[in-house]
């Protein structure tokens, strides 16, 4: 059912010094940032040539992401995402699995503008895993 | 410089749960357990069209991953892995940059048979990055 690693989301302390960082120690190609505010999130793209990094750091007072950096200050790995191509499908198979989809079950528009749900990390060793349809 | 992501190591307190759940209830292309004794590590690779997700077991007593378990006893993404050309020149770049290098600095050969090095999470955004010449 799951498809390609659409991307891993880094959320960080500083998202000038981060982007800086990947494009000239790592030497990656990084995108400029992207206001989400439907999200809560700044987004910084680092296109690697086979998926996406992507570096989170919170937007507005209500950002998903305040609480995982109070917890985490120096940032961390916050989530993967993998690619479905029915998201209702793949909803219905991981249910009948024992596995909880986070908020009211329904997919919500995601940051790259499709439907995406988030299961929950403790059913899925400790995991924030996003699926988004492609 | 880095080039292509690798895989995604998560770490997780059972193994065989782990490996069905991804098999069963995500549809993935899940293979058999391999020991790794010289990394204190059971691995299951799980193939994604793009990247491999790894899945990471203690093996021994003195597993990498069992104080990680300890902190996460549900487990959690544990490194991510970038690829590289040349892992000397990536590692002295990095240093170059002021990133620290774990250990002594030299490259070890890693669970995939390739030079690798580990950069310091704190220096990385909170995040375990392994490096792997290819």
């Amino acid at each position: 059912m799951i498809g390609r690693l659409n991307h891993v989301a880094i959320a960080v302390p500083d998202l000038e010094a981060a982007s800086e960082q990947y494009r000239t120690a790592l030497g990656a190609k990084v995108n400029p940032p992207q206001d989400e505010p439907d999200h809560g999130v700044t987004v910084v793209f680092i296109e690697l040539p086979n998926t996406k990094i992507e570096l989170l750091y919170p937007l507005g007072d209500n950002s998903p992401i305040l609480g995982f950096l109070e917890k985490n200050p120096s940032g961390g790995i916050h989530h993967v995402c993998y690619e479905v191509d029915d998201i209702l499908a793949a909803r219905d198979q991981l249910k009948a699995n024992g596995l909880r989809v986070l908020g009211n079950g329904e997919p919500k528009i995601g940051a790259h503008g499709k439907p995406v749900l988030f299961l929950h990390p403790k059913d899925m060793n400790g995991t924030l895993v996003e699926l988004e349809q492609v």
